[in-house]
């Protein structure tokens, strides 16, 4: 396994990786990247253990519920780029699984590339959504053929391909890009059936990070920036040469969706723990910053807790139902099931803004204007807006100033902003979520029952929907 | 075991019912209030079994997770009446469990008259909320005192009752009434401390029927006014002398809501088992009408689509939830997690107009204006009113206008009325489900999770919600 | 001008008229239908004037905004029938005037007949919606023809229709039915561009009546049921012969939606005025049954009829908007803003269940369970009811028993249902209300100000919404 | 009246402000604070107009509701200091003449001030919320007294005042604060019943600084924050002398809530108008990035917008409601209805996370992960951005881009983050809201309504909401 050192300076290998207009030669020392690439390191060094044989426990799908439930708060300690590694390999062992009978020697490159990223204690991270231009047409009929990947050259030893991945968490943060088609790719379509695993530092791969950052340099002020850092980036993928045996598949494209669906599954778990997590986070800072504006007896205020503490109630049922009603690939991975799963999404996601519009209507107006922790320091100014930051003699104003400093930097600022889009695109949007519960949901079953309801228990209904 | 017919026989024992302002002396002849009893009397003969040991099976509460999990398809083919004897018989079970340490007679009793319903196979009702008077004052009070059922009067043989209990389910229909304080009492109210099984015959008792029934003689027209007739009672206990051995609780303020707490956790498998079903039947009837009317394959149709779809998942999700995270009683029965059903049912209530709306704008106007299915008799209509309300080759009218009417009689009818209060009240209000669901969420969990987004994991907050 | 009993006698003229499955040979003397006949005659005697040269006053569209305005109470008076007669004058003048300029004999024709209507005082009912079959097809593109009223013959001295219009306010007790096209025609639907004014009792015509009437003898019980007692009509046309000078449009598709357009801008006064009452209407039971239970003083309760009362206020606002916004036709009658009333008539029927379920939820389960007033009456029972029901000295039982009927009425049996219907489906389900307000939303300003937000004031957007 | 460069030296007066922990002591030349300075100058040339006796237009309220409806674009256009000038003087000249009569030496007092102000061009911000303590307290029985502002303190000349003033709009840009009780007081508090003009420079005030201003360089990134850029004020009075002249109330508490409700009426007029252009601004932003996404004709984007639409189309109705019912204070200056404005700002507020979110659905997750302008004026990467961000022939990739920039502006970094708060907050949250609709709305009238729908017209109720 690798150490927090080792990650350091694996780094530092030539990556072409730009912010804010500026091409960054060496991330690690960066004050803005250097601050991602410390969190990571603090990662290995938590997980890191000597000897050869060792590999990260975790590097491995759970193969049971049981096992699915008990690593739920672990998750929640991984940071993001981690958990993007997990999804990946997750991902990478279910497509072996599902191409094994057809495609052995598919299988067989997965396989091997998935030991050896093992053995290196590597981190990848997922290359999924392409550019994709005009929405209404499909990649081969765009004005620009580049808005999907695909292969645009041949050599004996591999292959060239150029297009651009968006939202790519952490990409000038990992060692390999799990570069897979982003949907269903249909007859014609062979050059955009690509699937392969990129090293970051390839020639023609430029990274462009956005992100966010604290603005201030005290961890108080934003204390979900400093723990939460993180960098997705636009990747370009400029004519760039992958080697036969990091290409997972190539003109196939009946096999394109198996990478993306496999995907799906991994992607799910840790989509709805996170939301569940945060809801029920959201009902801790009203609870304490009720209280501590003295307004937790008050009716509308207990009430707007009380619609918090069942959304949160509902999103946990969500994922309790998903887990207990677990399916397992054909390899005996544990997933748990889509439709609750899709389900508790598409809640948590609609749900989130009124959850948080209750929040912040709790809390009141400081949120915004609470001073800096960097005010409360100063001499001159720290005991006055200690004392009239507090409400009373059991209630510390530096205690109650950093409850809404917590509560801003999770909903009002660069962090809430993040939050609030990944709460509604992550996995796909609304959209999406709704396709998936579609295609999940027994119609049929439902059909039956308004027949029986209806008195036409033997009426054969017309079609399916 | 009781057949229908001795059942209907039993109902005949001068019992003093009422319904539009006349008194009825014979139930089982009325044209409205006997279709009740031949619902009641068919669901005897289905259960019956010959044999003096013979006892009906659902009589006792599940004993297991997946006994209550089996059982949910065939609670939903009981009739109300037998269900309310159902949680009737589980509440009284779990009081004298409940009981059984500090007062052994009282649990002595309880089982007694346990043991002999049972063997008597007769049918309880749950007679629990009081007319209650002014809401802000407690019982003792009120302006009348009379407003809370209680004891005025003592004899060698037993207590004497006044009082009056409302939306009692088949209280016309049933044998013995499980009359019990509607919530816990104070100190000095011990004259509302009164639990009792009375006799439905009883002099001095008084039920005013009111209900619903199928408007039209033709059960296409109102399938569910057919299926589910019932009548709830207004009971008037007018001096009502109830025999010592049917007085389980007399005079012990504290212990007023151990029968009103058991009581809750029966009522609450059945009142999220039946909104779970009624939400898959309106994915269904949505479904299904979309079809009919040639829209099934329109955007905004399938999207209100997926959105019943959903909705009707998370309740299940929240069965689910409330199933796998069941608690036992100390007597070994299981009842399903409060928070979870909690939530369930207040999302299921909360969400049910805007879920019931959906199904109407999918439908169309025609669920208000289609015709009789006396109409379709009719040889000079039938044949119009089959191809007007035809929309294709493959749809048949008659079948869309059952479709229509069956919606109607769900939804905008008498029917759909008792379902739409039923959806918001039974059980409590919503605000008694937020009540609930306020007590049983981990606040302190959250406070804790909160503190740590906030960087003051180690702070003590100052006090509890 | 016509008076009651003239009216009575007017509707006995042989009219091929159904209700629950029984041709009805005289609608004045049965004992549903009659109640309407009721209704309508007693209106005619309100608005009586002796006099050859009398003409009802509000026969006529308002000319300015405050005449708009100050009829708005007046509006509410009216039976619905009547109500609509006013709409179709408004539709065929204006129609009129729009037809003027290339159609001048049309227009002659019009107006002709609409000066003969007023001079006979008598009602007509829009003829709108054709049973049409497959939504998905056009008219001529139906498995069967007849799913739009069509023109199957002509003779001599006029045309001959077939088809079925549906939803038809009360057109088993107008003399003539305004039978337009429900929409836009395309070329070569020549045969589906037909607007004419059909007699009730013409031959060929048949009317299935549905619609509600009181359950019960006693107005206390449904007092809405029994003050809007009303019935639609499935309306067919076997093959009915129209004169030549009842035809207003035959064969020019280009002209077939000037009808449906003029109706709507004279639908939608009424549409929406009728829903800012009823807002007005639930805040004032919620705010009555609160204090009848003793709630009105609880912060949960309180903020429920806040909530109703700001529905109901932006219902108005939407109303006094479109209002003083007001357009004029080409002939001078002004017409409400369409933006505006469509914004709030979808507004109003989007938030009609949620205002009911705040009602209910307030009113509590009384609302379904409440003892007839029959039972009230009855010597035995009255004085128990009246007891049970008060909630303390204040409060009579029976004002209280009143309340809950009446929400009953309005919310949970066939009038509530119907009410729900009607909110949602009148003037077009949500849809088409979204389409109007696409239609009418000044969208290139709005992305104007976009652009200009972005610092792209100079920018030419792309294309059109 | 004052240039730009005059208003810039008159901050240089010594004034106490601080800044991220920072005691600043030249604000015009800080790089955040300065920001705001030069907008607020550039405001002061453009009104500029040379002349003894000239006045700024605005600084006078409207006179009849079209010079409302007409002064709308203007007040758009005005910097937020300058606005709360505007709504500063429109309080006195109120508070002015409703206390005339009783209180002659006050008015007089007060219209001297104003005199003054107007002449020297003064710019002027609203000091009313007091840091407040335990809210569930009154004032003189908090812990610490100093919790609302008081006088401590008396003098020959003048008054000596303590405590803190929150969220105080550009307190450190401006020059005189107008401090007013927050609410009304009672008998007993006649310290706290204190209304003054206190200059920003009086020894003793302190002023921390909390507000956004634009991350990067580029006013691409992010146009609202350049354009709005502005700092709330934490304002201290350290035992502040305020002498007399500018003493307008002191220790008359029967009077101290004369100011507060004056400022309300003036705020109003801005608040609703604020959120109307918004609802209209994120109705262009949806229409311009569904067309750049190629997203127009989808149904569901289709549906969202229209939406979006109503939304907007209801709040202005609002807008529009509340001028054309339009009141006039006793000295003929217009206000906008009190009611409807309420209503209004109460749904934008609690309506604006659903247009956030449909916004953000239709945008996707570009919105968060766009690289910066300077990435796209890097040659290295300029073209790439281009070629990727572009969606088809038609659509810039620099022009999407910049869309979706302002896009997060709005609605995911701090500007959003501060608008989605104000949306909430300003003019009191959402109960303050409900409590001012409570007190407008004519509960008598709907009562009356409803005992009419319920045939008891002639019923007195039994009392007051």
């Amino acid at each position: 396994m690798m150490t927090g050192e080792q990650y350091r300076r694996s780094m530092q290998d030539g990556r072409q990786t730009y912010y804010q207009g500026k091409r960054i030669d060496d991330i690690t020392s960066h004050p803005d990247l250097g601050r991602v690439v410390d969190l990571i390191a603090a990662g290995y060094d938590r997980w890191y253990r000597p000897g050869e044989d060792v590999r990260h426990p975790l590097m491995s799908p759970p193969r049971s519920p049981e096992e699915m439930r008990e690593r739920i708060p672990i998750m929640e300690t991984l940071d993001v780029l981690t958990e993007s590694t997990y999804q990946s390999m997750g991902t990478l062992a279910t497509a072996a699984g599902r191409l094994r009978d057809e495609h052995p020697q598919i299988a067989d490159r997965i396989l091997a590339y998935l030991d050896d990223a093992r053995r290196r204690d590597i981190r990848i991270t997922e290359c999924i959504t392409d550019s994709k231009g005009d929405r209404s047409r499909k990649p081969s009929a765009q004005d620009d053929p580049d808005q999907y990947v695909h292969v645009v050259g041949r050599s004996d030893g591999g292959v060239i391909i150029r297009g651009a991945k968006l939202h790519i968490t952490g990409a000038s943060f990992c060692h390999d890009m799990m570069v897979i088609p982003t949907k269903r790719m249909r007859p014609g379509e062979d050059e955009y059936s690509i699937a392969c695993m990129v090293p970051v530092a390839s020639p023609g791969v430029q990274i462009v990070n956005v992100g966010f950052v604290p603005r201030t340099g005290d961890p108080r002020d934003q204390p979900a920036s400093w723990a939460k850092a993180m960098f997705d980036g636009f990747v370009i993928f400029n004519d760039v040469f992958v080697p036969n045996e990091r290409v997972l598949l190539d003109g196939k494209p009946e096999l394109a969706a198996v990478f993306a669906h496999s995907l799906g599954l991994w992607e799910r778990l840790g989509g709805v723990t996170y939301m569940v997590d945060q809801a029920d986070e959201v009902v801790g800072l009203a609870v304490l910053i009720a209280e501590a504006n003295g307004l937790s007896k008050v009716s509308h205020v207990r009430e707007k807790i009380d619609e918090l503490a069942i959304h949160a109630t509902m999103l946990r049922a969500g994922l309790e139902a998903a887990i207990s009603n677990a399916h397992a690939t054909s390899e005996g991975y544990c997933y748990p099931d889509e439709l609750y799963t899709n389900a508790a999404k598409y809640q948590g996601a609609t749900g989130y803004g009124t959850m948080i519009r209750h929040l912040l209507d709790i809390a009141g107006g400081s949120v915004f204007t609470v001073p800096a922790m960097a005010d409360f320091d100063n001499p001159e100014l720290g005991a006055n807006l200690r004392k009239y930051m507090s409400t009373s003699n059991t209630i510390d104003g530096e205690y109650r100033a950093r409850l809404f400093a917590t509560i801003r930097n999770l909903t009002a600022d660069e962090f809430g902003g993040w939050r609030l889009i990944a709460m509604l695109q992550s996995g796909g949007g609304l959209f999406a979520q709704r396709i998936v519960a579609r295609a999940k949901y027994d119609f049929d079953a439902a059909r039956r029952r308004a027949l029986k309801a209806a008195g036409l228990g033997d009426h054969v209904p017309p079609s399916a929907v």
